[in-house]
């Protein structure tokens, strides 16, 4: 019996503890941010996290009873991963939920933006978003991807509707859209305004080894070709697995007009590279903050690639007849956050300019004060959607 | 320039990182489990877990390079939520995926257990895990609900099926029965093998209060009269706002004959709570290792009011006329793990006795060496589901 008022005790855990977001953290009405981490045997605590929250890591201060403490000049608003720094080991904060991020459970904090409320949840009809399990034959293994449908898609079953395939970043996954870019939400949104047509949004996992074959392991040093082998991987995923799954499980409709491929950082790189190689299959393109690479069969890393971009032979020469081009593709669209480092910003919009003075019709958006963080590609996906199977 | 190489190093982030699973933790065949943590600065870690990992906490040794590791006793196979203890702060494991337990996000192992694959992911048709948002009038906010639809629901748009609610215990969320528990592919695996009825489950967020009311906190030494309180509110949700909802938005047989309730642990309790308290609204019933508390107008604890189970008073006499009750209620399941606490097993298992002696027609099964956690409720399900709607 010695365990039992410990078993009786976690049988009912606190309720409101149960509840994410009622603990430690507090924004302040200026936007800044006040963490508390409970370590009253700890020798050093800091908080870091992506970039809207400012340069950190902030130290963190240790009180008497051993709450440490710090509060973070104003944050830019929108959703920040961040963590904790607990005697130099990377820790999640209990206190937060968790959101797939830098390859792990990473916390994150949601930073309101005033005026901004196509990401809530209102009351309009909501869609629904589903696990769908599918076999790949390209991997050998059973993968997650999770389709949203519209609302109104079980009450109306002669109506087809398009599709777009729309991806994460680098570190993330397919839960990335609609657990920190709340697309499902942005989505009822833009539906009830009738501002973006009622539609599928397919996100899938970015990752993709044959099978027997270990992930291919990139960083910002690994010469492009390899990166490319990475990617074309995931192509046959995308391509030969899940168009066809997608097309076979839903009521789609499947020709090009109706197809459109989207993706953030890594997932723009991937859009780029799988879209422009098959024009049969996708006439709307977008690449959010998603960083041009246009010779990915290069020996060099992305940082040298990108300089090189010239729209007659970037991407197997997909741009070099423009007016075809643009009568083919119906939406080009490239964004980027104005906040964002140089890299991003002059790669992306210098492609874009190149684009525009070849005579392709592109779509070039920057993202007010957002960085290479979900705000950006919240506004990119907001403006991109009503843009779509017009 | 100075983030270049970072920022590209984040944007590409290692893929093979991205992969949980594939860290430092490793299972032995003897099913010892070894857990690793680089913390060089730390003075000293422990990992601490579920009752299946033993006694605990393990203290870890740290090595010439600052990595902390230690080996368990073999495990009992399931899946067993764990956690380090760094310099004294409960940290999650950045090498595991995270479940919602605890009240908070939480590690997790999955041990395996030898012959045992009706909760893996195999090459049978699979329905999909749906998320689904609902207003709540009883609680004033929108609610997330899972919803599993079966294989061909979508195929078949003039079949209707069966509804199970199955609720998760204290200090775990919606998400517990899909990411812990398996259940979708519990049910895919019997469904494919004609042992159960194709049926819609549903699993909602097991804690509610009403508009501008705190969440009521509970502990094992609080009254099961405030238990009941926050019980009714979500007795509320259910009946009132999740039923209809389900009603209107699935093809659903919305009868009490075709309709379930069944949950773990304080799931199990509401279950028993609001489901006797509704028979005109559910036919079948399951209480996975949930304490039975009959007496929920109680000042006492828990702990005092199971001891008195009268199946002649409990509930509200619902048990009073067991002709009545055999002949309305098609299913009452009553279970338990048999390396459960003594409080488990004396309450559940005596209840069981005392029903059966009072010609309640019940089953009863306990669960061969598995303690309060999730490999008792996988079996429980696969004990269950093929019992529901014939």
């Amino acid at each position: 019996m010695k365990h039992l008022a410990a078993t009786i005790a976690l049988l009912l855990l606190s309720l409101s503890k149960a509840v994410p977001g009622a603990a430690g953290t507090r924004i302040h009405p200026d936007l800044g941010i006040t963490f508390t981490l409970n370590a009253p045997e700890a020798r050093a605590v800091q908080v870091a996290g992506g970039d809207g929250l400012g340069a950190g890591p902030y130290s963190m201060t240790r009180d008497a009873e051993g709450v440490w403490s710090v509060t973070t000049p104003p944050a830019v608003p929108g959703f920040h991963y961040y963590w904790f720094v607990l005697d130099g080991v990377v820790v999640s904060d209990p206190a937060s939920d968790s959101f797939f991020g830098y390859g792990k459970p990473t916390s994150g904090i949601e930073v309101p933006e005033a005026g901004a409320d196509y990401y809530a949840i209102s009351q309009v009809p909501h869609g629904e978003v589903r696990e769908k399990w599918y076999w790949s034959k390209t991997t050998g293994e059973w993968r997650r991807a999770f389709v949203y449908t519209p609302p109104g898609y079980d009450k109306n079953p002669r109506t087809r509707y398009p599709v777009l395939f729309l991806q994460h970043g680098a570190g993330e996954n397919e839960t990335g859209w609609t657990r920190q870019g709340r697309a499902q939400f942005i989505l009822d949104n833009l539906i009830a305004a009738r501002k973006a047509r009622p539609m599928i949004v397919v996100m899938d996992r970015g990752y993709a080894a044959r099978p027997g074959q270990e992930l291919v392991s990139i960083d910002g040093n690994t010469p492009l070709e390899r990166v490319k082998a990475a990617f074309s991987v995931f192509e046959g995923v995308i391509v030969q697995d899940l168009i066809p799954v997608i097309d076979a499980s839903y009521r789609t409709l499947p020709d090009r007009g109706h197809r459109a491929m989207a993706g953030l950082s890594m997932g723009g790189m991937q859009t780029l590279f799988i879209a422009l190689h098959h024009l049969d299959m996708f006439a709307y393109i977008g690449s959010f903050s998603g960083p041009i690479a246009p010779d990915l069969d290069s020996p060099q890393p992305l940082s040298h690639a990108q300089k090189r971009f010239d729209p007659l032979t970037a991407y197997d020469a997909a741009f070099a007849n423009p007016a075809a081009f643009n009568s083919r593709v119906k939406l080009l669209w490239l964004g980027v956050g104005s906040a964002e480092p140089e890299f991003f910003r002059a790669g992306i919009g210098g492609a874009a300019e190149a684009l525009q003075a070849a005579g392709v019709r592109r779509v070039y958006v920057e993202s007010n004060g957002t960085a290479h963080e979900w705000q950006t590609w919240r506004r990119a996906l907001n403006d991109f959607l009503p843009r779509l199977f017009r």
